[in-house]
């Protein structure tokens, strides 16, 4: 059975996605299989480590359903991380607790580059994502769509080249002064990987695709034009299967340029106004986001009003409601409750 | 000797920043006094930590004249930190190798603002500042204006609640959710000091001040407006004696607002375009930056094309040349010099 192209009971993120008519807006948290969730905690603790939950199917399963049963969202996203594909790559990572990621090796040359693997097999190297695609849809049974997605090739590079997280990645922008033309070959591989990896999500049953370019704010325009969008493009082109989400966070300057791509969705950090992005892409996209996941911090009145207000904010009908960030790992889950039961409850007038 | 009312040879600083005729730009750089010269690490060196330089004003002064001497620049900005702010009014900090500044309490409570203090006498605790202006300006024998500075209040407040340096701060976006008036209070008592704090500066001999708001692009236009702006506009009202620069990094939608305020200079990030940002706030106000700080890894010819293309893009003359962000501590001096010495080599054309 191909679960690709299984009817899913509740659509509403795919029709919300594809522009057609829906009876209210669908809802999804970033990062809502995680460490907000005590029963997230309780497999987490029995592991070694935060790989062993992403490479193990059953498990990364178990936790992308957690948020579907105990929350109620309208998607489940696969529970993983974008970093696999630098692995599969040859570039091993580790996730420091409290530090986050960490590459004991980086690609700053060409001698580093050649180490670097495009042609491998993807079921060989990330099949336990694949298989945690099928566990999951099998187990979710229909009940909503489930998200697959992948970092854009900019972040992806960035990750190699800087070696772990950065506020500036001055390593990583350095050399697109100082070698460019082995930032872009860096670049189509890691796209190519990519778009390999995400037509196997699909075909493994991922109803959609989200694309995350979290560094794409630390690039001038005509930067991200050459080393971001051109790539995020290619992607864009070849995932014609499934609805395809762009979120490049804190890409200000470029939000007309993004929505140009062939993609459903444009996600939106929480910093940028809707009303104002709205009126710069048009009505041809969908707004995915963009809640302050701060306010999730507040009084369950509070964040009732708080998330109204961003509905009563819409003006088009072409948006999915999510928050502008992944959901921080201290908010109360009730909180997110409120937050979803609100979004139900707030009806769409035609 | 009053230095503040000292005339100094090399105005060109102060002229940008009234909207005087120039016969070129200014440029200086962010971070110039630091480690990018072997000077400053042999000084640095010597110490047992940064925080010692800081406090000594005979040395912070020499770092401070460094780059004057060595690059050229046409200003100087006092060697010292934002965080010498929240000290004084009773929370310590560290600077940790590696890490960036670390207290070891936090405000997040009525109860802890309680510690915080703001009526004690500014010489008596950040003379070690005022003392190193005016050696700085014995030194510098009025050969270019002397920049003085302080931290945002929404700066401060960020290390203040959240204790360290951090992606999101969401420890400090947490309190003006859950405790507005928390926020507000103790924003209000880092303004008053910051406003006592550069007028001893101002009195002590800086000729310009500028004013650093690093975080304020991690708020949204409504919250930067409620609890950055609100207090910038304190500042800036109050600061009448010197041309005040504003420098809000990543504050892209409320560069309007912020060019409202009763400024001469708005600063901008690499990310910003100098062409739009014009276009948005017109001629009354100076522009500072805003070439990328990664461009100086090029190879000369490629800084000088760049530094260049920066110039040329000036519609308007009021600018003042800088960086967009501080200048990287592995960059070529060499390469500063190259950056600096094409903008001096730029006639304006009137």
């Amino acid at each position: 059975m191909n679960f690709a192209g299984m009817n899913v009971e509740n659509d509403l993120l795919l029709r919300a996605a594809r522009g057609e008519k829906m009876e209210r807006y669908p809802v999804w948290l970033m990062r809502q299989a995680g460490r907000i969730l005590p029963e997230y905690r309780a497999v987490r603790n029995s592991l070694s480590g935060f790989k062993e939950l992403v490479e193990t199917p059953e498990l990364a399963a178990e936790v992308t359903i957690q948020p579907v049963d105990i929350l109620g969202v309208d998607a489940a996203i696969i529970f993983s991380d974008i970093l696999v594909v630098p692995e599969a790559m040859g570039l091993p990572y580790e996730m420091v607790e409290k530090k986050g990621p960490w590459f004991e090796n980086t690609i700053r040359s060409e001698e580093q580059l050649k180490g670097i693997e495009t042609d491998f097999n993807i079921e060989d190297r990330l099949g336990y994502v694949t298989e945690a695609i099928r566990i999951t849809n099998r187990e979710l049974n229909g009940r909503v769509p489930l998200i697959g997605f992948a970092g854009a090739p900019w972040t992806i590079f960035c990750y190699m080249t800087e070696g772990q997280g950065s506020k500036t990645f001055s390593e990583s922008r350095k050399i697109l002064y100082t070698n460019p033309t082995l930032a872009h070959e860096l670049l189509n591989r890691i796209t190519d990987v990519t778009i390999r990896y995400l037509k196997a999500q699909i075909q493994a049953g991922a109803h959609l695709i989200q694309v995350f370019d979290s560094w794409a704010g630390i690039l001038g325009k005509e930067q991200y034009s050459e080393f971001g969008l051109k790539y995020l493009k290619r992607i864009a082109d070849a995932i014609q299967e499934v609805p395809v989400t762009l979120f490049s966070k804190g890409a200000y300057a470029s939000l007309n340029d993004i929505a140009a791509l062939d993609c459903n969705t444009v996600g939106l950090d929480w910093n940028m106004s809707i009303t104002e992005v709205r009126k710069a892409i048009g009505e041809n996209r969908t707004i995915q986001g963009n809640l302050d996941p701060c306010s999730l911090y507040a009084s369950h009145s509070d964040v009732e009003r708080a998330t109204n207000n961003l509905l009563d904010s819409f003006v088009s009908r072409r948006h999915i409601v999510n928050l502008g960030h992944g959901v921080y790992p201290d908010v109360d889950p009730e909180k997110v409750k409120t937050f979803i039961k609100t979004v139900k409850c707030y009806e769409i007038q035609y």
